[in-house]
C-alpha cells in the first residue's frame, strides 16, 4: 500500500498519510510523495478542493527522527543532509500554499512538530475534540524552528512562543479559539465535516477561489497601500471572466448561474 | 434626500448610508459622496470623532453589481472603468485610516462584501446582536480581493481564509471574537453605544489622537525597531504640546486639566 | 533597598520591580537598573528564564511624571531629554527580546502606560485575576505612542486601537483573549504560577531555547520564504549540537537525555 493515498470523490481529492506504523512521520519518502501529489494537484484543472487527513490512530507525528538520526553518519555529521531535508520540507509546505486549490487539514489524534506545521500550512483545519497540538521538539533539544514559521502566522506571539518554548501540547477547543484550526468536531463528524466544507469550495467558481488564493497570501505580505493596487488588479481580471459576467448577471436576475467551469 | 447625511452633534459627526433601495450599496455616487466628506472631515478641526452607519435595514451590502454590469458596454468590457472604480473605492477606504479622527462603524442587518470592508477599514466597530458580516463575492463569481485586504488585517488567517472561499457569514458575536468588531450590543443599544464611544473620543485632547491614530498604523508595517524610532519621535513631540505639559501637571495636582484644544 | 532587586533560585533569575511609592514607574533610575540587569543576564548561562514581577499594590503605572515634567526645565523645553529618555526606554524593552532567556512577566494589581510595553513586550506574562491592563496617556494628554509598539504585535489591531484611544482598562480574563497574556490565575497562585513556568522552561535546553527565541522575532518579521530559509539555518545547526544528539538517540531508547547543559 502506498505511503499516501489518494482518493479522489467528484472534485476533491482526498490525501492520506498511510504509515500509521511511525505515525505518519515525514519521513524522506512521506515528504516526497507529498510533494509528488502537490505538483500533480497544481496542473489538475479537474480538482477544486484538498483534504489532507491521516490513517490509523494519528495525523501526524513530525519528523521522522530515526531516519534523521542515520543522517549523522554523514561524513560532515549530518549538516548537508539535514540542510536539505529541511529545505524540502519547507518546499512541501509552501506548495501548499502554492496550490491553486483550498486544503483542508483533518485533524485527530496527535498533530507534533512538523505535523502541527502541516496543519498550520493548510488553508483551513477541522480537527476531532480532543485532538492534540503540539511544536515540543523542544522537550528532546530540537527547538521546532521551521514548524514555528507556519504556526506564528496562525496564532498570537505569546500563545506561539509557549508552545514552542514548552512544548506544551493544546487541545481541539483551544487550538479553534487560538486560530491554529477553524473549529472542532466530534471524532465521529470528523469525515463528513471536512467533506461537507470540500464540496461547499468546489462547488465556487475554480478560477475565482484560484486567484483568490493567490491573492490572499500575496497581499498579506504587503504593505496595505500595495495590498489594494494588486486586489485591484485581480479583481479587474475576475470582473472580466465570462463566468463571473454570467455569475453577476444570474444574482442580478434571480436565477442559478449557468456556468461553464 | 442625500445619499450620504451628515449631522454633527457637538464634535461628533454621524455619516449616515442613506440608500436603503439598494442596501446603501457602495455605488459610484455613494463612493464620491464618502470620499467628499472624509476629505471635507479630515480639514475639519471641530470635528473629533466620526460615526458610519446605514439607513434602512442593512447596514451596507457592497458593491453596486448593476451599475457594475453596465460598465461591461464600453469598448474593453469594463476594464479600464473597473480598475478605476477599485481603485476610487480603495482610496475611499484609505482615507478613514488618513483621517485625523477616529471613525466608529455603527453596524446593523448585514455588511457584506465591500460592506464589511467598510467595516474592517474603520477604526473601531460595534455592531447590534444577529448582524450578519460575509465577504461572500465568491458565491457569485467574484472573490472579494479588496474587501480581503482590509478584513485580513483584523481576523486570524485560517479564518478570514474560510469567510473569503466559503461565502459563509458570521454574526456578530463570532465577529467579535475574531477581532473584526470590537463588540455586540443589543440592537435597542446600538445607537447609545457609538454615541458614548464617540463622546468618550471626542473628549480625549484631539492632537493626541490625531497623531497616536496617525502613528498607529504607520508603525504596524515597520519592523519593530523602526516602530519604536517612529513612536519615540511621536512621543516627543506629544509631550511638548501646550495641552499635553497641562494634562500632565493637572495629573500631578490632582485637578481636571485647563485645555484650550 | 535596591530599586530592582534580583533573587536568583536555581537557574531562574527573579526581578522585582522595587519602588512601590511610585506604583514601580520606570523612572530613570529603574530603566538603568532593569537595562543592567537585562545586560548581566545577558552574559549569564548558568540563568535561563527571568521572572519580572513588582513589588507592592501593583506591577508597574509606567512612566514617572514628576521626574519627566521636571525636564521641561532644560533650555529647549525637554525635547533632547524626552527622545533620550524614549530612546532608553524602548532600548530596555527591546533587550527582553534580545535575551537570550525566555522572560515571564508575572503582573498583579495594575500594568498601565509603559508598565502595559513592559508586559507586552515580554516573551510570557501570567497575571492575577483582577488585574487591569492600560494604555491610558491618552487621557491626560499623552498619547501610549511606544507602549503602542508592543501592544499591538500581541493583540488584534481593533482591541489595540480602542485601549490606545479610549483609555479604557481591561482585565486579566480579557487580557488572555486578547493574547497580551497568557493566562490569569488566582491572586493566590500567582507566584507559583510564574514558577512552575519558569522552571520548565530552565529544564530545556537552554542552547535549543536560545536559538529559538531568537529565530522566533527574527522570522516575524520576514516574508514566509526568508523565514523558511533562516528557520533552516537555525535548525540545522540546532541538529548538531552534541546535546541534541543525545536528547533525540534518548528519545529513541526511551530513557532520559544525559545533557551537558
Amino acid at each position: 500500500m502506498a505511503i499516501l493515498e489518494r482518493r479522489d470523490t467528484g472534485r476533491v481529492a482526498r490525501l492520506i498519510l498511510n504509515s500509521p506504523g511511525n505515525l505518519n512521520a515525514l519521513s524522506d519518502e512521506m515528504i516526497a510523495a507529498l510533494q509528488a501529489e502537490f505538483d500533480a494537484l497544481r496542473q489538475d484543472s479537474g480538482i477544486r478542493a484538498v483534504i489532507l487527513s491521516g490513517a490509523g490512530k494519528v495525523f501526524c507525528a513530525g519528523h521522522d527522527l530515526k531516519q534523521m538520526t542515520a543522517g549523522r553518519q554523514a561524513e560532515d555529521g549530518g549538516r548537508a543532509g539535514f540542510s536539505d531535508l529541511f529545505d524540502r520540507c519547507s518546499r512541501m509546505m509552501l506548495s501548499i500554499r502554492a496550490l491553486p486549490q483550498p486544503v483542508i487539514a483533518q485533524v485527530h489524534g496527535i498533530a507534533t512538530a512538523a505535523g502541527c506545521q502541516l496543519v498550520a500550512s493548510c488553508d483551513l483545519a477541522i480537527a476531532a475534540h480532543g485532538t492534540r497540538f503540539g511544536v515540543n521538539g523542544v522537550n528532546i533539544g530540537l527547538f521546532c524552528s521551521t514548524p514555528m514559521v507556519a504556526l506564528s502566522r496562525n496564532i498570537p506571539a505569546k500563545q506561539a512562543f509557549e508552545m514552542l518554548t514548552t512544548g506544551a501540547f493544546i487541545e481541539a477547543d483551544r487550538a479553534a479559539e487560538l486560530g491554529l484550526i477553524n473549529r472542532a468536531v466530534a471524532p465521529e463528524d470528523l469525515d463528513a465535516a471536512t467533506s461537507d466544507l470540500a464540496d461547499k469550495l468546489a462547488g465556487k467558481l475554480g478560477v475565482a477561489v484560484k486567484i483568490g488564493k493567490s491573492a490572499f497570501y500575496d497581499q498579506l505580505q504587503m504593505p496595505i497601500e500595495a495590498a489594494y493596487d494588486h486586489a485591484r488588479d485581480v479583481m479587474v481580471e475576475n470582473m472580466l471572466y465570462r463566468d463571473t459576467a454570467e455569475g453577476i448577471a444570474a444574482f442580478i436576475e434571480k436565477r442559478l448561474p449557468d456556468w461553464q467551469d
